[in-house]
């Protein structure tokens, strides 16, 4: 909790749900007739509506980007390192739009939500949404907003992936992409650990099919399972290392599979919180809209090729010790971008933190991403 | 099926069951009063017994590492493409010792093997083993069939650190240590891929506390689980990109958690698979024999110090791939020994199979590792 609110805080904030009752056609196929999205703004929008940027969140994160939204909250948003005045991307300069995603679990409409065929809710009925599909709901949520092109489209990891989509597929509608941590599409590797996670959930003899809410139960266990397979691949080995080593819980082993070591103690306590606040079946749909990620394959697997559409800047970081989407996965966007004569800064950082140092006040990393941010606060003007 | 024996073949092989009627202490306090290793042996003992070498094994191996139990075997013993005629632990030079330790599922006393006190299988009352206990099973091997000292001790991975406890624990006993792919105790991030797969397999409804034999049952999917979050590591990134990369199993995407990338069918074959031929409780045994072993704790947390003991020749193999085990840890275990001037051989083979090479055929490999062998058996003679 915040005794006094920080002075580079946006102080308390207040989530907005947007309904909108145009229809929405995805990529499986299905339509949604009409859904609603979990908003939240910080800072003002000028008089040209030329400063807003749109924050695109990661595999578990919301619209709670900054701020509080109480003065009992113990935690700011998930990226207050990153919002507010003064910061890199600065409150007092940006209009800033950070939303829930379509399918998520924290107000937009999602497997959570009732599914008026039904009155129950829609669980596994809940269509499948991918990257594409959500920033065809951000088209509709800046239309909503009055923004006719964002001055940038910021995010990382599967955030990252969304900026990417959108200078593909609305080159005109977005000054800058700015993508961190990301990559243009999944390994073999990255596919594996998604779907160790959902034979997690799936597997777990809670999940019901998908149906646990109508029997008001969760399937905490293959949720649980879930996110510890994904904090494995958020640290690096380092990072891990001298965080937990091999430290032990208690003085001396008790030769059983109780917690011996820290790390199990930290695991367990990752993935019992986790699975009391997130939903399984948006954690499912999240991980397949990350795996069929690909911009490239309507592009005769050519990225350069669907690339050369933008007509964005784009500012892209990586990690050196991020192993999840390492700093190649980066380079082979930067050399695509590049081929096709985009404008394209590229920051790598040297950083001990893994996948989850994109989260954090990293000087090298806030520097360079506020230098260019700054160059896209002075075209607002 | 080979429809005639291959020429470099150790050919048909039986397993023997060798009971121990002495009683066993184990390093977590219990006891065993007898016990039973089931072991193999490939090649003859020399007239001055000092042509044996042990091949301890890995985490889900056993003791039939090389030939076929009868002609209809589709595939012969886990290490054939080490062991046999003119390979490089050459049948005709050594005789080979290969067991299933202590806590297995292919016919040591273990979770699986009737405990005389309830008249049932043991399953979670199975004490915990470490390497160390492991060894000292050895030692008792050793010492029933009259081999007072090993040419060599040889293992890969866990296998690999066998060998090490071998070298500091009874340094009289061995002449060579060959340890491969190997390190001298688990990194957090191992032991957090453990962790993982032993929740998925205690949290699993068919678990029964361990009592699932009793109830003729199996935790067949936490086993699976288990099983493909090991194959995620033992496979490099790379070869998993250049073996599965985003291969599609169907000619397009059916939007569901069904089947949709072939990583994803190689991955749950491997668990089905493993799932129908493997102990869930030795698996939970084996994982924590992993996550204990650090023979340098018992020196101030110096590997020199403990290896100061050593009065065997070493030799070291790693992968250039190989994430679970990398090369650097294999270094580790290089400096100590250098550091405490004991005679030690390194060799790091550029692969780009992961931690699997070690199985594997690699010229580079099988070169240096024959080299090093010959060397072995020429003091033999």
């Amino acid at each position: 909790m915040p005794e006094l609110m920080p002075a580079d805080s946006v102080g308390l904030v207040e989530p907005k749900v947007i309904p909108f009752d145009q229809s929405l056609s995805l990529n499986c196929g299905e339509r949604l007739e009409g859904f609603q999205l979990m908003v939240e703004t910080y800072g003002e929008l000028n008089h040209s509506r030329s400063n807003a940027v749109l924050i695109c969140h990661a595999l578990s994160g919301h619209h709670h980007a900054a701020g509080y939204h109480s003065m009992a909250d113990r935690k700011p948003g998930w990226w207050d390192n990153f919002i507010g005045p003064g910061k890199p991307i600065d409150t007092r300069r940006f209009f800033v739009v950070a939303l829930n995603n379509l399918g998520g679990c924290h107000g937009s409409t999602g497997p959570t939500s009732i599914n008026p065929e039904t009155g129950k809710p829609y669980g596994p009925d809940f269509p499948m949404v991918t990257v594409a599909d959500w920033v065809n709901s951000q088209v509709m949520l800046a239309d909503h907003l009055g923004i006719a092109q964002w001055a940038a489209v910021i995010g990382g990891s599967l955030g990252g992936m969304q900026a990417l989509q959108w200078s593909i597929a609305y080159p005109e509608r977005l000054r800058h992409a700015v993508i961190i941590a990301s990559a243009a599409r999944l390994s073999a590797q990255n596919i594996a650990f998604n779907e160790v996670a959902r034979q997690a959930i799936l597997s777990d003899d809670q999940f019901s099919g998908g149906r646990y809410l109508e029997e008001n139960n969760i399937p905490r266990k293959g949720l649980g399972l879930a996110r510890m397979v994904g904090h494995i691949t958020y640290l690096s080995d380092d990072a891990m290392g001298a965080k937990f080593g091999r430290e032990l819980k208690n003085a001396g082993f008790s030769y059983d599979y109780n917690v011996e070591f820290q790390i199990e103690s930290y695991l367990r306590y990752q993935g019992e919180s986790f699975s009391g606040s997130f939903d399984a079946n948006t954690y499912l749909l999240m991980t397949r809209a990350l795996d069929y990620f690909d911009p490239a394959s309507d592009y005769e697997n050519s990225l350069p090729d669907a690339l050369s559409r933008a007509t964005a800047s784009f500012f892209l970081a990586s990690f050196s010790t991020d192993w999840r989407f390492s700093p190649e996965r980066s380079r082979e966007i930067v050399d695509a971008l590049t081929g096709v004569d985009k404008d394209v800064t590229y920051l790598e950082v040297a950083a001990p933190q893994g996948h989850d140092a994109f989260l954090i006040n990293i000087p090298r990393y806030v520097r360079g991403l506020s230098a260019y941010l700054n160059r896209v606060a002075q075209e607002c003007l």
